[in-house]
């Protein structure tokens, strides 16, 4: 496996496979798997579960990490082309990346969308400049458009609770959040669940629309699948007879990077705060979902993620066991 | 072992055992003991001992750590209950903590004082809050209350130098310091010398008693090993025959938390720094013990410090012994 | 090995007994020959190389690492003698330093030049305070005067690359750079080359001669080795013929420490930035070489460092395995 960058680049068989492996690393550890391997990790965006998850999943096989992040102790990146460096960046990314890559036998990277033009956030333009530096195996550990080992997890977790793959139906709620957010977990969660061949639909107030990159590639998934992809906002429609919802908030398309202007959009939506109001028509046991980390009293109330419907730490966890997979695969040679 | 919380949970014998195992490891390293294993390190207050003991300790023993602190690359982090997280925070410990104790086998927790409600911490309200939120075994890194670690590095450290448990005399002083410190270390130190059979003197100035409920739970300890406990003002009462001093300094409990008050109450009290002097009546070779970071010329003078009486280097390699013991113990499965 | 400061300690034998070493560890790699061993990082300047190679070199060979960094969840250090520590510092270096190392089976520090003092800086003396705290064996990871790792691996990348020992023509050049920097990099460089037995020019702006104590070491090396030292203005004349190009920056030794006299005497000098017209002259697969981070446009064009005389990532990754050939002596007990 050369590169972990969107479950688009596997079929549902192989992610199939990849998720038997981390049960089986789960029940059977392998510490000594990947002795002596090292998985550089550079996170340019904030972290807990991943940077947590990957260092533990590399102990467990056995081999280790080193973390590099822009608020430790290196000197500041520099990442635009032909400039003259005469200001605060001692480093440019031509050579920190490579250097930092050069170090590891795989690299793991974190680059959030910038939000300040959307068809280099849909075109995962940033990211995609920074793995052309690396000549390692790598793995996307958030990009401007995705989240691969979010979703794999995921994957993973509806496997673990018995919730059906075709037939089983998914919402994937938008809520309120005090910031504009990127599109990373939307559009790697939509596209996910209609991998998994499940009947999904995309729940968001008018103004809310996914962009249609986005919707036309999780409609193509769904077509290989036997999955369904629709979007709506009527919540009662939506969740009539739901196994999931999958809760996460995300800017509008409408004036993209614009702080002020979401602000305004968002004004009347307080109510977009997931409560057990929401789940009145939806199976009896509809889980709640969400990648975390997640704003208590603003996106879900606490009686829903203390209560039995979620599974949030079940998510979490699964994170590491299906990186351990991903590692395994892409590092043991076997 | 579940937890290693309060030396006060083990037996003086069990402790016994935990130290020979310490010296076992120490002579005969087992670096295939933990292959595999992670312990999980939650700091929420500064650390440098810990911090290092911890990561080497599981290094030798074959497995790993990953560390989490605010003043890292994660989130902020809400403890209160019940809140509308619409501010700063992106994450509550509600979610954080159970996430981060799922990565490992066992988590380290380091929780200081808030020193803003005294009965809340003698009580450990925080770190309880906090443990209760784990379902793995758990390591008490220092919390408002307690430092487990750094009293079974001590204990070790006294027996290394053959001081003697039963009829060994051990002053516990307090010292002048420009903060406000928490009550755990002596706290911990207090009862730990108690159990060990020791008779135990606390000497401070006057407005700086221990809270009965520490000061009840060393004579307790006492009751059981035929050690005593007593306290003083009287330096060289205190000090007559001696073999060790082990200094710290604590709030006065009379306006706990406000710092202010404090300040006037240690005015006169410069004097409560520990220099040769305070040796005239101990034994000859009583030691001068502390957990670390010591302030020179505060707490004590750079000429003790860095003298024959000193073991504090001792004590704090101690700390990565002993915590190989507990975790030898904890994740060993034998 | 008990310490690995400065390559001036080792014959040319030696070195390349160690570089030897180097390459057979990344030909057949060595998972655990130095399993449950620890190598303290301290970094008391900044880094990203050093950091991360030396932390995948323990991985590589079995053992592992933990870095503390002053910006790191750590109490502020104090390192003035006979002071009463009444301000932000809560720990001493006296302390700090010997319980860092107490953890580790070596230790690594980085302490950059204060650049207050030149005799001081050229004497090493705060490097030489901290390791005379430490009981174990210790690698220099760049003091105020050396960096013996960087030029380890420039040796080992310049025996990669075929470039003659005997013979070769080696020029370290000065360049613009926006700060004034310390004489580590540039000192420990010529030395390195000189002791490889290389014909040496040192190509300096008037103003930037080195100081005659470095000047003077490098000759005595070229004197064992059958090298030479020379130093020039004369851009043409150093460079013709020349097989590499090792550049850096560096204070003038007139007012030195003092940024404001060094901005001015910088002033004329912006065409100190390499670029293809250098290489007129030079042998024709003359590489361009430097230690990193290097500031694009300023240093160096883009056209240069981006083409095929630039050998920076490779020297980079040679750090990682010449440390390891390192630790191995250091640590491995073979």
């Amino acid at each position: 496996m050369d590169c972990f960058n969107d479950l688009a680049d596997f079929s549902a068989a192989e992610i199939r496979e990849l998720i038997t492996l981390a049960r089986r690393l789960d029940d059977k550890p392998e510490p000594r798997a990947l002795e002596g391997k090292v998985l550089s990790l550079l996170f340019l965006s904030p972290s807990l579960r991943t940077l947590a998850s990957f260092q533990s999943a590399m102990i467990r096989l056995g081999g280790g990490t080193f973390v590099i992040a822009p608020n430790m102790s290196i000197h500041g990146l520099e990442s635009r082309s032909g400039i003259v460096m005469d200001g605060v960046a001692a480093e440019h990314i031509h050579e920190a990346v490579p250097v930092i890559a050069s170090y590891g036998d795989a690299i793991g990277i974190r680059a959030f969308a910038k939000r300040e033009n959307l068809d280099d956030d849909l075109a995962d333009r940033e990211f995609r400049e920074l793995t052309a530096l690396v000549d390692t195996p790598y793995i996307n550990m958030e990009s401007a458009i995705n989240h691969p080992c979010q979703s794999l997890a995921d994957w993973k977790t509806m496997g673990d609770l018995g919730i059906p793959a075709n037939g089983g139906k998914f919402v994937l709620s938008w809520s309120w959040h005090p910031q504009p957010l990127p599109l990373a977990v939307p559009a790697a969660t939509l596209h996910m669940a209609a991998l998994r061949g499940m009947d999904v639909t995309v729940l968001r107030p008018e103004g809310f629309a996914l962009p249609d990159t986005i919707m036309e590639k999780a409609r193509q998934a769904a077509a290989t699948s036997g999955g369904t992809v629709t979007e709506t906002d009527d919540r009662a429609a939506a969740m009539q007879d739901s196994q999931v919802i999958y809760v996460n908030s995300w800017s509008s398309m409408q004036q993209y990077g614009n702080k002020h202007a979401q602000d305004k959009f968002k004004l009347e939506l307080r109510d977009w705060c997931v409560d057990e109001s929401w789940f009145d028509k939806a199976a009896s046991d509809c889980r709640f979902m969400h990648c975390l980390p997640v704003r208590r009293g603003v996106t879900v109330t606490d009686r829903i993620l203390d209560g039995s419907r979620s599974v949030v730490i079940a998510e979490a966890r699964n994170r590491m066991l299906v990186q351990m997979a991903v590692l395994h695969r892409m590092l043991s040679g076997s």
